[in-house]
């Protein structure tokens, strides 16, 4: 399975609205024979790409997938039937799936004789390569990770509204390669207006990676003639969150990173819009400057926006919390 | 010397301004035979106890102390002629003296024929026990803890300036721990109108721990008639760090925790008078509030107060950062 998560991290990024699934097929003395992830919309399913690199071989054998094998007539055959006539003896899949148009694999396999086990490495898998898509699949909207950068005592900014760089090399290297594994970067008017962000995922040199996010801006105002993002970004014009993920995902978007000021990110927790918190706090200190959140709908303790922490680890000289809201 | 440590960590709190040294004996034969832990001032220092507890079993054996032995006449003999007496071989201390007027001790030592190991588990004792007094040694001033506690967004209360609890009863019982291992809770008149403190060390049931810290309030403004720290604490009319420390000082504070609202804490990063921060993290957002500092007298981001992160942990749901400033 860890093979198979390997396979799915490939190509994360570059599925959706489909799910970003791995595959490894083993022949039936265990060997892995076949290694495959989804691809592009249209594109073989990972099951597809793992049955086809292991031939004759699969006959026999075991499928190790990261969701379970879709049952439906898409825009490709079912992936269950096609592990039946490649002769899988076994499938073990992480996680079920939440689809019900697509669900049914595990049912039509086991019909056809194959023994079917779920549940391997379930939590890596849906809070790691599909935790975007089964939020998806489960609520029609697109998932929501809320990405800043601050000092130890919250500021995302210093007095003079100097921000360039808060967070270590070490962390905007990981922020773009996790731009290049989103389908997209939502900001706001006044992030443009202030920071003229490229919103592109570049390596470490400054060179575009190979797969890019949408940038998506939100708000009324117009962008300022020149920015970087006038002609590239969708431009939404609203204040909406709901808006902007019903259109996102209008456009086939999963998976999105907020990268917006403190207003906008108020505006997405207020409407209950944030899935989940990254954030990186360097180890400064600032002393004045603006916080990371504006208004989050909160005037008393007692109705603070609880979270939990789901990873805690240092990112360089960085702290790095990953944190989903308590339901 | 992780059992000297542990005999340090108890005795810790009840020393100042002599450090909470540790010392464990052990005969020829490598057994331990005597541990002790510095008397309050004026009583026998680590070694002296555990030589006591070893008795005759100390001939021939070794000592093992937090901190170098002392040479010099004080309030008690050097602690260096008591090991030779005992008939001491090996001395391993962890730390060296940086004292001038107690150093020397393991030349003494040496030349009266002992063996002298220094540096085991020197990180250990001088991040932890004789952390603050190795910097009242260096320095002449009280070393100073700035403790907090606040949302993952920074602030410290909610809008309507309600704090109760950000952070989660563990980590609540842990600054109470924390604090009876200190000699001194300083808080500005703010935090004392504000929220009423009686800067006592409680148990989780509300009861005074055994050790209790002295309790300073710093600034002009007269305490509130019926203040909880009216009548108990020691109330500094002043907004000087240096003045602050220096009165500590003078009564034997060694070790200082600061738990005062920004504007005190404000004053002692700009005075350069934070030798640690602690920082207790609760995952919630709040979205308006106060921050924890208030002008730590940066403008531009370059000018940031850079940290480096020691320790990070998690206390119950809470993150719990030490750092300490970059010199």
């Amino acid at each position: 399975m860890a093979l198979a998560i390997a396979e799915s991290e490939r190509v994360r990024g570059t599925t959706s609205p489909n799910p970003p699934v791995g595959c490894v097929v083993l022949d039936e003395n265990g060997e892995a024979v076949g290694f495959g992830g989804t691809q592009p919309v249209g594109g073989p399913h990972a099951e597809v790409m793992a049955l086809k690199e292991a031939g004759t071989k699969a006959q026999g054998g075991t499928a190790v997938v990261t969701l379970e094998p879709c049952a439906h007539y898409g825009r490709t055959p079912p992936c269950a039937e096609a592990l039946v006539e490649a002769g899988i003896k076994h499938v073990i899949h992480a996680v079920s799936d939440p689809n019900p148009r697509a669900s049914g694999g595990a049912d039509l396999l086991e019909r056809a004789g194959i023994t079917v086990e779920s549940g391997l490495l379930a939590q890596e898998v849906s809070r790691g390569p599909l935790r975007a898509w089964l939020h998806y699949a489960r609520t029609g909207r697109p998932h929501v990770t809320w990405k800043y950068a601050a000092s130890l005592d919250g500021r995302i900014a210093a007095q003079d509204g100097t921000s360039r760089w808060i967070s270590s090399e070490v962390s905007r290297e990981e922020v773009h390669a996790l731009r290049a594994k989103l389908d997209a970067i939502v900001v706001g008017t006044n992030t443009v207006r202030l920071d003229d962000p490229a919103l592109t995922a570049r390596d470490a040199a400054g060179m575009p990676l190979a797969r890019q996010p949408l940038p998506v801006v939100v708000g009324m105002s117009d962008l300022p003639v020149g920015a970087k993002l006038q002609h590239t970004a969708l431009h939404l014009r609203t204040h909406e969150p709901d808006v902007v993920l019903g259109a996102l995902a209008e456009q086939g978007v999963v998976d999105v990173l907020l990268e917006g000021g403190p207003t906008l990110a108020g505006a997405f927790w207020r409407a209950g819009r944030v899935d989940r918190v990254l954030a990186y706090v360097a180890p400064a200190l600032l002393g004045a400057g603006p916080a990371a959140v504006l208004d989050a709908g909160v005037s008393t303790i007692t109705d603070a926006v609880r979270l939990t922490v789901e990873e805690f680890t240092m990112s360089g000289p960085d702290l790095r919390i990953s944190a989903v809201p308590q339901t």
